[in-house]
Order: C-alpha cells, then structure tokens, then sequence
C-alpha cells in the first residue's frame, strides 16, 4: 500500500433516504453537514473549513434552484470557495474527487464535501429528466434509464449467461443481497421493507424487459457530507481517520450506441485500475466496497470491470455465493477463500440513491465500517481497506476511491 | 510580483459571440477548443491534455443535456478526467480556476478549460431560467435580472449619486466605452451595431427603472477554450506564456434581501483582496481588466469593489475620464495619471455574454492582448498585469485571476 494518502476523512453525516416531503435541498445539506460536523471527535469549527464541494445533477429543474455556492454560502454563513458539480449520478463521487484535488493543491487544510438530491417534488417528470445523464437521441429514441440498462442486461445474457437460468438467477441474487444488508441500516430507505426473495424478484413487475420493478434503485430524496482535511493534519481532528489513498475518475461516450460493447462500463476498468496502481494495491486486496449498482446489472459489471472476477464469469461466482451462503450477518462475494463484501448498508439498490448524495453516502459508509462504528451494521470480520464507485449515466463519467484506515 | 505562478495559459480560442442558430454546445465547444489548440505555438496533441475542465449554467434546461463529461468524452475521444462546474454567469470563471486548483495538486501537466453557453434556443423563457442564479424567493416575487441589478443601481444613485445627472452619465458612458471598446473586436457580438452614444443609452427602452435595453449584455451564443499548462513547463509549448499568478474565489449570500448592504458586490471585495496579495501586488498594478459587466452598474461596482476608486465615488471619476478622452483608442480609467483600461474586447455588454463563456473569454482576450496578439484592437501601450474578474448571480460568486506575461 502507498503511504502517502491524498485526504484524510474525519467527520460524516447524511439524512435518512426516504420520501422526504417536507425537506428541500438545504434543509437536507445542514442536517447531513452539521452531522459530519458533530462526528469530528475532536471537534472542528467552521472556520476551520477552507472550502466546500457539493455535487447534485437535478437541482435546477427539480428543485428551481442553480448557483449552489451563493445559496449555500447564505445557508452555511461562510465566504469561502464552493463548487458545485453535476456528473449525472456521479455527482456525490466528482464532489468528493474534486476536494481531494483542492487538499492535494496545498491551499486547502480542511474541506466540506456534500451531496444532495431532492427527487421526489419532480413525481413522474422525473423519468425524463435523467435523460439528461444520456445522449439525446436515446431520450428522442424512447430510452428510459431502465431501458438504458435493460439494453446492456440482455446483451450480457446473451454474450455470457448462454440462456443458463443461474444468470438470471445471480441478478436477482444482486437485489435480495442488498436488502438483506439494509435490515440492519436505520438510515436506509428500504429498512422498513425489509428481506425480499430471488422469486419476488422474479415476479416483480417488468419495468424494461428485462429489468423488473426489483431490479431497480429507487427515487429518493437526502443528503450526505463528509469532513476532509489533509492527511498530515488529520489527528488533530480525531485519533482514528480514515484516509483517501486515491481517488480517480474517468469519463467515456455518453451513449451506448457509440461505444465498442456494452457489457461493461470502461470508465468504470480505468478509474478502479488507475485508483488501484496510485495505491499500490491489487482488487484482491479490497475487503469491502460501496458500487454503484443503480440497477443489479451495474453491480456484476463492477464485479468484472474492477477485475474481481474475469469478463463474463462474475455471474456464476454471485450465484455460488449467494447459494453457499449461511447465516444472518453480510453476504460476501467469495474468490478462492478471499471474500470481498459488497454494499454493506444496502446500495443504491436498497439504501437509496438520491442521485447527488449517493457518491457522498458510498464513503460515508466506508468511514464507518472502517471505524467500527456502524453498529447493528458492523461487518462481523476486521477491515481495513475499501473502495468506493460512483457511475453517472450509462457510464460516461466513473469515480474511485480507496480508502483506509491503517496506513501500514 | 509574487514570481510562483500557479499555471500558464499557453493557448486560448473562441467563437464569434452571436446568435448562433445553426450550432449547438459540441459544435461551438469543438471550433473554440479547436481554435486554441491551434494557437499553440509550438504545437500540443490532444494526449498531452490530462483533464478537461467544462463550465456552463443552463445546459440542462436550455440544451436538454447533463453529464458533461461523458457528453465532451465522445466528442473528444478522450477517456481522462472531466469536471463540469455550474456557478450561473461565474461559470467560466469558476472551471478556470478548478483548472487552477488542479495543475496546482500536481496530477495534471496540461488541462483544457472550456466554457460555453446556447442561450438564443430557449428564447423567451430564458429571462425565467436566469432566475435560477438567484434566490427562489426572489423569482416568486416577481423578480427579473435586470430587476434586481435595477434595485441595485437605484440604491447606489440614491446614496452616492445625491441627485447629480452626471452619476446616471457615468452609468451610460461605461456602455459606450465598451461599445467603442468592441468594434475593433471581430468576435464581438456587436461589433456590426457600431458605436453608441450617451444619449442613445438614455433614450433607449427601460427594462426596469433605473435600467435600460444598453445597460444590459445580450442573450448570446458562444464559446471559448483555454490550453493551461504547470508554469515550469510552460515554455514547452510557446516562447510566451501568460503567467496566471493567482487565482481566487469568494462566496457570498445567493439574495439581496439578506445582505447587509447592495451597493457593491462582497464576494469581489474578497476575491479581489486575496488575489491581490497573493500575487503580491495591488489594484494600482493592474493594467488591464476583464471586468463583469452583465449590467453597466456591475462595472461600477468592480471598481470600488476592488479598491480601485473609493466606495461611492466610481461614478466621479468614470464620468471625468470619459468626458476628458480624446482619440480613436479604448478609453482608459484614470487615477491620478494611472491608467486602467477595461473591458477590451467590449465586455459582457458588447462582446456578448453567452454565460458559461464569459469567464473563459475574459482570460483569452487578456492572453492575446499581454501577448501583443490583438490585432486591431490591440491597445496602444506596454502592459504586463491583467485582471479577470468574473461574477455569479447578483454576486453569489465572484472569481478573479490575475495574469502577467513578465514574471520579472
């Protein structure tokens, strides 16, 4: 592992994923910011924050706002630099990308990074409008996301599943594995729902042949935000951060109808192997990740595109894993006796995606399963290191991070 | 002069700022990239480009396009990472100075910055999307752009105008210096509608009292492109860079109605303070400035702001250098004997402000203007110092670089 850390995390915050009527984005950000500021252990005040990064894709049509830095500059009564950013569904991942840029500049000590989507307001345009995040001839095309993803679903099927029923079987695996790990996660929007079969999958209603309802990351509103500082200064905030060694991103083709194939994302090959040689460290040597598994499709591209399992294979190991698997705690996905467990809190999938939070959210979760403080939650084996991936659109943006507790 | 420069502009493009029917942001973003990949001089390959930094405010509701990155990665073949930023009319200004920040963590030699906008699409309801920069509150109330910068410019005459006809004088002549400023400019927007007068400015149609149809900058198509290097590389590319020696951000409240007072803009003050004594140097060192005059009051208020003339006396001293120029040239402000000649190419108001650009532009005319490459409109002394100054919203945001070609 490469020793020099390019950020270190020393506080995290986010709301409860849910419908939340009665938030707007604001409302959201200051409840998720004053959480991460509260879990500083050592405290920290707000003039100790140096600049803010947010990261939201739909804020001007759903929630009739633009200029985030003047609207959170009021908000937070600070004049310090903000950028906003908008990648689409990697908005939350560019966000946190951009900070440790700004701390890797040297004019920054300390920095407050959130996301935020307030999606709910929108109801049914909302379809439409993360059309925004692919190719305008897709939208004039008929594409929805869904149908997007379903494109890309099948042709996996086909490519690699060879008409094997355990393919179809290893996506719905995906959804349930999610669910299952969101039971124990009070902040996720579908604690409440709680466990699901691969049969209710099966038989939940097609939403794009052959995406059906249960394949599906939901429409959510929340917030999530997370206190970075430079590494060298990190302990002055708290005895145990968790540090950044890499963050990475890389963009492709908007569009599907571009690109050479369309069973993988390549944004997603270049970031996750860009992250993994800065920090010297193979896929192998992951022990938990947050992916972006919008649809459960997405998360068995993850699966091959991070080089976990080889091109076309992953299936097969998600069905034997989740098969093999026994017992009540997190389901982890098994090469050789390494196990690499996947979406702790839910995902997407399960705890939520209010578009711009979740990159935030992915290494939120991280800080706490890393710090052992994600209580009924808390993955049952010790962890050191983990990845975050943030996808927006179809895959024309892809973010990674690394992080870790133990530099050593 | 602080000789440590945080980056070099060593090549910079455009498009003619106009209604561009026929275009859209790929195509103008591709002419304006494409112009200043050219103009380096000793020639740059598109895989010497490390990052791309984009900026524009109303793509979504206005283009029906999101994802930036993944957008420009298919048109530019480039799979490396792409941050898109929205700051409203600061947009430009803002992407410059993430590149900044980016050359400055060291993961980048060379970085494209881009800033566009197609504005003339969206037509009448584009005065409705510009509210998107401001306060909600604000739009509900009935508020236009021009109606907030009018209550702005009432306010500042009522206080330091004190009835005297030559306040509301100064306010129109700085739309004719930059008219006149313009049509040497062959890019400018109006360059074809010529000089104007005092009395034209007067005469012409009210928007919303105090603000007339020549106080305000155009609805405008267009782009531009910056090529930025690390300054020691700099001279890899071109005998004569353009040195950014700083560059600054501020941040403000997004509303008038909860600002202490709105006779100024406070994140300029800041930005412009901190740029100053970054680079070690003080208002009275500039010699040419890109100022942002989305309406002439703004101008106003970016030379008191800055500290160029003392709060609430701008307008005396506008008012005497325009009334004592003689000659064909640009039209100088002076102090004392020293001169600060702004807005070149014609500013906002007359060079056109397709927004996202703006910030982009105002960097390209002070590179070819420091490098002697202005052509016509080349100004007629040696000068080494510009400022770009470049604002969001009603002042939400302010960015300001300052730029010198000789570091000694």
């Amino acid at each position: 592992m490469k020793s020099t850390p390019c950020a270190a995390i020393v506080g995290a915050g986010r709301t409860k994923f849910a419908e939340h009527w009665d938030e707007d984005p604001r409302s959201m950000i200051g409840k998720a910011g004053m959480t991460a500021f509260e879990s500083v252990d050592k405290g920290i005040r707000r003039r100790d924050i140096d600049a803010c990064y947010f990261g939201s894709f739909l804020y001007q049509v759903t929630n009739k706002i633009g200029l985030v830095p003047g609207y959170m500059s009021r908000e937070l009564g600070m004049n310090v630099p903000m950028i906003n950013t908008e990648a689409a569904c990697a908005s939350g991942g560019l966000a946190l990308h951009n900070a440790c840029i700004g701390l890797q500049s040297g004019n920054y000590d300390a920095v407050l990074v959130a996301g935020f989507e307030k999606m709910t307001d929108r109801q049914d345009k909302i379809t439409d409008d993360l059309m925004f995040a692919a190719d305008p001839h897709e939208f004039e095309a008929g594409y929805t996301f869904p149908g997007l993803y379903a494109t890309m679903m099948t042709r996996y099927m086909y490519e690699y599943g060879n008409g094997d029923a355990r393919c179809e079987e290893a996506l719905a695996q995906i959804a349930v594995k999610n669910h299952h790990h969101c039971v124990r996660n009070p902040f996720a929007q579908f604690q409440e729902k709680g466990e699901i079969t691969v049969d209710e999958v099966k038989q939940s209603k097609i939403v794009a042949n052959p995406i059906r309802i249960l394949h599906c990351s939901p429409v959510s509103d929340g917030a999530s935000a997370l206190i970075l500082t430079r590494p060298e200064i990190a302990k002055q905030y708290t005895d145990t951060p968790v540090y950044i060694l890499s963050s990475h991103e890389a963009t492709d083709h908007v569009s599907l109808y571009t690109r050479d194939n369309i069973t993988g994302v390549n944004a997603t090959r270049i970031a996750t192997a860009k992250a993994l040689k800065a920090a010297d460290l193979t896929i192998d040597d992951i022990d938990i990740a947050e992916v972006h598994d919008c649809f459960t499709i997405e998360e068995m591209f993850f699966l091959e595109d991070s080089g976990f399992y080889p091109k076309g294979e992953a299936w097969k190991h998600v069905y034997e894993s989740c098969e093999s698997f026994k017992g009540p705690s997190h389901i982890p996905y098994d090469k050789n006796g390494h196990e690499l467990t996947v979406n702790l809190g839910g995902g997407l999938k399960a705890d939520g995606h209010p578009v711009g939070a979740t990159g935030v959210r992915q290494a939120y979760e991280c800080f706490r399963q890393l710090r052992k403080e994600a209580g009924g939650n808390q993955i049952d084996r010790d962890v050191n290191i983990a990845m975050c991936h943030n996808v927006g659109g179809t895959g024309g943006v892809a973010t990674v991070h690394l992080l870790a507790r133990d530099l050593e």
